[in-house]
C-alpha cells in the first residue's frame, strides 16, 4: 500500500448496490484495453508537450521564480488581490481553503502566514468596490493572471487597479501568462514588478500546480514543495499503471464512466472537511469543461457539502431517482481534535452526545450517510486523505486531472479543449465594441429585435 | 405591471429553443386544471395551518418578539454565532450574503450595522476551532436553533460552547425551537436569554421568515420589516392568482414541470450577482428535499456562479447534454456604478474595455450567456430583481417557496416531508449511543463486518 490519499470502491460494486447500478469485474475488464490505449494515447501528448500539466510537479525553473517573487514581495504588503477567471482563480481558492486557515484573512497579521489573500473571479461592482473598503491599493500586491492575455474580465479589473495606482505598476503588480507575445505579456515586462508564466501547453483548468496556483500559494505561506512533491508522487507512483487495479484514479474513472451508460449522468462531489469545500468548485471546472461536449458526452458535476447537506440533498440522493454517482472525500486525522462536552446528561435527546467528539461526529456522519446511500442501490466512493496537508492535496488534485485526462480518452472527447465557450466571449465582444466583433453586436441587436439571424456558430465562423 | 421582481420566459418557449427542448402554448393550457386544483389544495392546507410558512409575512407576535430580543442586545456583543444546519442556517446565510456588505465581518466596527455574524453549520473540527480564534465567547450571542429540538449537530455546538461559557448561558444564549415540550426548550427557557419559537406548522426548509431566518438577519441591521413587506407583495398580488399567465413562481413550477418530462432532470440557478450565490444554497434545499421524492420524482438542484462559471460550467451547458434548465438571476441596478477607466487604448486585446461600467460588462456578460445558450436550445429563463434589496429579497424567496410548494402538487409528491433522511439519521444516533438506538449500531457493525442484515427502512422500522 502506497502512503497518502485512499481510494474505497467498494459501494460501487454490484455486491454492493446491485448489477443495474452497480460495476461489475467483468465490465471493469472490459475497460483494460481502452484504458492501456487511452494511457498510451495521454503518454504520446506528454512527451511531445502537447499536454503539458503532467510535468509540472518538476517544472523546477518555474517553481525557483514563484519562490524569488514571493520572496522579494514578504513583508512589504498587507494583502495580495489575485484577479484571474476560471482556471485563473479556482485552483488558488481552493488551495487557500485547504491549507489556510479557514477564517484566515480575519486573523491579525500576527497569526497569519502572509498577507491577507483575496482572489477576485467576478466582476459584480458591488463585490469589487466592496473589497477596496478593507485594502488599500498602495499597500496590496495584485496578481493579474490570464493565460490567453486577453480575458476582458481580468483585463477589466486590471484597468480598474492600474487607475487606482495612478498608472504606477512596478512596485505593486505582477503578471501570469503564457509565453506568447501579447499586450498583457508587454505590459507586464515593460510596467510591472514581474511577469511570471504559464508554460506552453498548460491548459487554465488544469494550471494548479503552474505559477497561476503556485504563487498565490506561496505568498500566503502554503508549502509548495510539498504540494508538488504529492503531486509528483501521485505521478511516478500512483497513477504510473494503465491498469484500474493499480491506479486509482484511472478506476475513478472507469466506475464513472460505467455508471455514466447506466444513467448516472450526475457526478457528485461531497467532501467532509470544510477545506476541501472549494476543491469541489476546481472539480466542476475540469471535469464540465473536458468531458462536457457532445449532446451524449457530459456528466454534471455537482458541489456538496457533508455534514450540510445532510440536511439539504440527501433527501433527493436516497429516494429521487438513482441517476448520480457520489464522490465522498473524508479526512482522517484532523488537525484538531475538538471534544464535546457532555452536560443535560439525564436527557434522551441531548445526553449522548457529550463524551464523543467533533472529529467521532463528523466521522460517524459520513459512514450512515455511505450506508443509507448504498443500501438504496445508490453508487458511491470515498477518497480519504490521511491529513489535509500541502502533500496530500498535491496528490488529490493531480489525480483528479489524470481522472479527468483518462476520462476524455474513455468518452472519446478531447479533454483540453473548450469550444464551447467561444460563442459567449464573442457575443460579449461584440457587446463590448471589441474590434473586429461588429457583425458579433448586430447578431444580438437583431436577436434582441426578434429578427432572424443566423446560429451564433455560423456567425463566429464569419467572422473568422 | 407589478412592482418588485420580473420573470422573463422567453427563452423557454418553442419559438425560442424548439419543440424538443421548450414549451409550447398548449403543454402549459394542459396544466391550468392541475395548477388550480394544487391551488386550491395549497389553500387548504394554508386554511387548517397545516402548512403554516404562507403566512409567515403576517406573523407580527413573532416579528415583535424578534425585534425586541435583537433590541435588547444591540451594543452589547462583539459578535452573534448562530449554531443551525439546513433549514436552521441556509436561510440566514442568503439574507447575509444578499443584503449585508460582502465582507462584512471584516468590516470594522464603525462601517457595520451590527456585531459580526457567523453562521456554524457544520461539526468539521478544524472549522469549529478556528471560530474562536477569532470570537471571545464571552462577549458572543450564540442563537441556537433547532426546531426539533433534537438535531445532533446543533447540539453538539451547544454543548461545546455552554462549556466555553462555563455552564451559565444567561446573558449569552438564544434558543430558537418549535413550541412543543423539549429538553431544549426547557433549556432555553430556564436557563437562556430568551426563547423564540418556530411556529407550528413551518417546515425548516420554510422557515427563513420565521425568526430562524428574521432574529440573525435582524441582529446584523438588515430591514426585516420590508423583507416581509416584499414577501406579503409576492403573496397577495404576485401569487393569488391560479393561473400560470398571472402567477410568476406557478408559471417557474408549470415550465421545469414540461421540461422534466423532456428529460431535462437538473435545476441550475446561476445568479449573475455576488450576493444573490447563496440563495442557490438555500434553493438547492428547497427543492431537492421538497421534490427529490421517489425514482422518478426529484429535479437535481445545482449551484452555478455568473460570470464566473461561464469560464467553468457553459461549455458542458451549451455543449454537452441537453437535461438542464436554467434560472438566471439578475439585478437591474447595483448599489454601485463602478466604471472602468480607459487605458492602453491603442491595443487591440485591451483598449476596447475601458470607458464601459463593470454594471455594463456583468449585464452584457448575462445577455451574450442567455443567447448562446438559446442559440444551442438550452431552455433558460430570467428573474431580475430591480435592485438588490431586502424588499426584492422578501418577494423572491417567497416566490421560490410557493413555486417548491406548487410543484410538490405539479409532481403529486408532499412538498412538506423529508423521509429520505431519517435512515441516516437513526444510524448517526446509534454510532452516537442515542438510547433505544442500539439496533441502529448493532447494524451499523454487521454491515462492516460483511454481515447480512435487512434494510435500513426495515431495521428502523423494527425500531419504532
Amino acid at each position: 500500500m502506497e502512503s497518502g490519499i485512499t481510494f474505497d470502491f467498494e459501494n460501487i460494486r454490484t455486491d454492493a448496490v446491485g448489477p443495474e447500478h452497480g460495476v461489475s469485474e467483468k465490465e471493469l475488464a472490459r475497460l483494460s484495453e481502452p484504458l492501456a490505449h487511452g494511457h498510451e494515447r495521454l503518454a504520446q501528448l506528454r512527451e511531445s508537450g502537447e499536454v503539458a500539466f503532467f510535468d509540472l510537479p518538476y517544472d523546477k525553473e518555474n517553481v525557483a521564480q514563484v519562490k524569488q517573487v514571493a520572496n522579494e514581495a514578504a513583508g512589504q504588503f498587507g494583502a495580495v488581490l489575485v484577479l484571474g477567471i476560471g482556471g485563473s482563480a479556482l485552483g488558488s481558492i481552493a488551495l487557500r481553503s485547504a491549507l489556510c486557515h479557514p477564517l484566515y484573512n480575519e486573523l491579525p497579521p500576527a497569526r497569519r502566514n502572509g498577507p491577507r489573500l483575496y482572489i477576485e473571479d467576478n466582476v459584480d461592482p458591488v463585490r469589487l468596490k466592496a473589497v477596496f473598503d478593507l485594502i488599500e491599493p498602495a499597500k496590496t500586491l495584485f496578481v493579474v493572471i490570464s493565460k490567453s492575455g486577453t480575458t476582458v474580465e481580468t483585463l477589466a479589473q486590471f484597468l480598474f487597479i492600474r487607475s487606482l495606482l495612478d498608472g504606477d505598476l512596478r512596485n505593486n503588480v505582477i503578471v501570469v501568462t503564457d509565453a506568447g507575445p501579447s499586450t498583457l505579456r508587454g505590459i507586464g515586462e515593460s510596467e510591472c514588478r514581474a511577469t511570471l508564466e504559464v508554460p506552453a501547453g498548460v491548459g487554465g483548468r488544469f494550471s494548479v500546480l503552474s505559477p497561476v496556483g503556485l504563487l498565490p500559494a506561496a505568498l500566503a505561506g502554503i508549502d509548495i514543495d510539498a504540494l508538488l512533491a504529492g503531486a509528483a508522487q501521485a505521478d511516478r507512483i500512483r497513477c504510473s499503471s494503465p491498469s484500474a487495479e493499480d491506479n486509482d484514479a484511472y478506476m475513478a474513472a472507469a466506475v464513472e464512466y460505467i455508471l455514466y451508460q447506466k444513467a448516472k449522468r450526475i457526478s457528485v462531489m461531497m467532501p467532509y472537511a470544510t477545506g476541501l469545500v472549494e476543491i469541489t468548485d476546481w472539480y466542476r471546472q475540469i471535469w464540465a469543461e473536458s468531458l462536457g461536449k457532445t449532446s451524449d458526452v457530459g456528466p454534471t458535476p455537482v458541489r456538496a457539502t457533508g455534514v450540510t447537506d445532510q440536511h439539504s440533498q440527501v433527501q433527493l440522493y436516497r429516494e429521487g431517482p438513482n441517476d448520480k454517482v457520489i464522490c465522498f472525500l473524508g479526512v482522517q486525522h484532523f488537525q484538531e481534535e475538538v471534544p464535546i462536552p457532555p452536560a443535560w446528561e439525564s436527557s434522551e435527546a441531548i445526553g449522548y452526545i457529550g463524551g464523543h467528539s467533533f472529529n467521532q461526529l463528523i466521522e460517524y456522519e459520513r459512514i450512515a450517510t455511505t450506508l443509507a446511500l448504498t443500501d438504496a442501490q445508490r453508487p458511491n466512493y470515498t477518497i480519504t486523505l490521511p491529513e489535509l496537508n500541502a502533500y496530500s492535496v498535491g496528490q488529490l488534485l493531480y489525480m483528479l486531472e489524470i481522472k479527468a485526462a483518462i476520462s476524455g480518452e474513455l468518452y472519446g472527447v478531447n479533454a483540453f479543449d473548450q469550444p464551447g465557450v467561444e460563442a459567449g466571449k464573442a457575443l460579449s465582444y461584440g457587446l463590448m465594441g471589441r474590434k473586429h466583433y461588429e457583425r458579433a453586436k448586430q447578431w444580438v441587436m437583431n436577436k434582441q429585435a426578434g429578427r432572424d439571424e443566423t446560429s451564433v456558430d455560423e456567425m463566429v465562423d464569419e467572422m473568422k
